[in-house]
């Protein structure tokens, strides 16, 4: 494994980019020896700028779902590239794709599409301000819902007035979101959550009935908008949104990530009490009716559908779940694995400082594995179970290297 | 010219989209007969859904910039696509992008990636706070910086602690720039301006070399960050930024709309004095690294330079402003037409209610050219004499349609 080139373009890269990278995919939150730079992808699979091949379990921090460079997807992109992509108007594929969407998803009466998850957060939430005319939103602590001012994990470069109006809660904490809703009076216009509980560094939790309910319950009570982020988790555990699995229906979801296996996109959907305040916003964007990601889009959730591939996922991460749990007991180093089994998140108990996630990491990826540390990972449907054989011989690796770790000084 | 294919859409859109469309590309805000979805584009042309061709003049709204499908900037997409776009981290493209843009740029000594204007704006406001500790922002009144709550022009969804720290001043009003600096108190961090006056519907006006400086000196006298939004000017005026024809350099600046001719992208440049705050905050996106995008950006940037693009666009709008002012004297219907030729601003004198600029557009729409009637429009390097020589004989009806309008009742 060599990666001096990586090396020679991070160093050109901290000459013209602050710090060389930014955000969620700085190297520097990542063990020793993993890539910054990548050259190429396919299928399940990318190579980092030095050649080096990785069987890859980020997909692009979610992005992509039916497998890097899918025959199909970039086959609809392509023909409509030929036509037109950024032009003075959307093309057909926009309203197709609403139609889609319409479609697959029970909560939804309507599409309108965004480019980043943000743009779908921040919109969702200036709709249920506008349709309720009030003002507070609660948001579960320590849940990621986009990068500015209203919702960034840092607080550096923000005012206190970007959060006046956000009061928090614990996620799927009953009494701590009736205690949010009493705090907001008589001025809640929407509650926020995630479609599970994926925080940075945390076990993962799925959302209970009881918790969605009331969720549920209170913003019907208070008039408010329930909405459900979908960014990260949409399409993964269900084509027709991630709160399905718990039987309650958003009246406002956002989407981006997989939406379109990694052309840019981002999407709101709303049932129809929003659709009125819906057209009384203003937002928009210079890339946001571009007809190549809608087309990719169209392709993407039309073989999601097509190939069952939810179901694919679920049996690889179960695989793979079953597997690492197996390894985990054999070498007798408890893990904790949470959340649904295609989104994975593998944390070492007793390993606050991530000196053993990082040296399972490390291990597995000089055997050629792409595994994260501290983020949830994702599973494609292009992952096959001689993947998964393969992550499993990294992973007893990753192991290893565990427990050859030094005893921490006491 | 038929419309029923854009009927149909339209149709169909209205059920599954609120409104049936949103933002600056709806199409209820131009005359009527003007299309709202399009099928195909190609150098300075662009077809309708039903097949009607139209010699265009928005050029997307600006992010087309060397021609629809430009067969340079297509195929460093398409090589770039066949690697890899969205892939765990940048490819190589990203540094390539930022050396170019800080050899072109001259206040630039990097640059950072995101995909909207607005992402390029929000964040250079953020930098300026954080690099200040400082929080009040001087905006110009009526000024477009995006569309979320700090700065869209709509109040809708909006709260008023949104815009707790915004101060306005009167572009080109060094009195008002001043009187907002002295409101901003010991609290100014950063002031904003556009590349020009360019707001919607109204005359354009480049900056005063006395208002540049003076936004300079402000700034430096506060050590706050003076930001120039270069999103929707970028690369059209001049290659180092707007504000090098007035010889006033910007702390930051954010460009986005043709910085990869219609490719999703935008960034921010600043100087070593913001290189620490910009590192020091957290920004980020799904399809920010997506290595496509700038790879185009890097094939469109380098050809504007080598083909000396603006020249040729500032020839093809003087050509268009005199052939348009030379029709408006031997109609004797006047029009004022402002900004830079290469962004033409077009408005018909005594036309508050649009009623004139409508006709014209309505006009030269059904000779196949596509004008706006109150937004500034584009030149592109695909434009040509013949076209500009077309362009005006489709004005020439426009001017006809307005002679032929029944006089307002008094």
């Amino acid at each position: 494994m060599t990666n001096s080139l990586d090396r020679a373009l991070r160093e050109r890269a901290l000459r013209v980019v602050p710090g060389g990278m930014w955000g969620h995919m700085h190297a520097k939150d990542l063990p020793e020896g993993y890539p910054q730079f990548f050259a190429r992808a396919e299928g399940a699979r990318l190579w980092d700028v030095d050649g080096n091949e990785y069987l890859d379990f980020m997909c692009s921090w979610g992005p992509v779902i039916l497998g890097h460079h899918h025959g199909e997807v970039d086959a609809a992109a392509l023909a409509q590239l030929q036509k037109g992509d950024a032009m003075n108007g959307p093309a057909q594929a926009m309203v197709e794709l609403a139609e889609l969407m319409v479609e697959l998803i029970p909560h939804a009466d309507w599409a309108q599409f965004e480019k980043n998850g943000t743009d779908a957060t921040t919109t969702a939430v200036t709709i249920a301000r506008a349709g309720t005319g009030k003002r507070k939103i609660l948001v579960a602590q320590g849940a990621y819902h986009g990068a500015v001012p209203w919702c960034s994990p840092s607080l550096v470069g923000v005012t206190s007035e970007d959060r006046a109006h956000i009061l928090t809660y614990t996620y799927n904490d009953v009494d701590s979101l009736n205690a949010a809703v009493e705090a907001a009076g008589g001025d809640l216009a929407g509650i926020i959550a995630s479609a599970f509980r994926h925080d940075y560094g945390q076990d993962q939790e799925l959302p209970t009935v009881a918790f969605a309910q009331a969720a549920r319950a209170a913003a019907d009570a208070a008039g408010a908008a329930l909405i459900v982020d979908d960014v990260r988790a949409g399409f993964r555990l269900d084509l027709g949104g991630s709160w399905e699995r718990v039987g309650v229906r958003p009246d406002l979801s956002a989407w981006s990530k997989s939406i379109a296996n990694g052309y840019a996109l981002s999407a709101v959907t709303g049932n129809d009490r929003f659709r009125a305040a819906t057209q009384s916003i203003f937002t928009t964007g210079s890339f946001w009716c571009g007809a190549v990601s809608m087309a990719a889009a169209v392709a993407t959730l039309t073989i999601l559908r097509r190939d069952n591939a939810i179901a694919h996922m679920e049996a690889m991460g179960t695989a793979l779940r079953e597997g690492l749990a197996a390894l985990s007991a054999s070498y007798a180093i408890p893990l904790r694995q949470t959340g649904p089994v295609q989104m994975p998140m593998v944390l070492f108990e007793d390993d606050a400082d991530r000196r053993k996630g990082f040296a399972f990491c490390a291990a597995a990826l000089k055997a050629g594995v792409y595994f994260h540390p501290q983020h949830n990972m994702f599973l494609s449907a292009a992952h096959t179970g001689a993947d998964i054989a393969r992550a499993l011989e990294a992973a007893e690796l990753g192991f290893r290297a565990v427990r050859a770790l030094a005893p921490v000084a006491a």
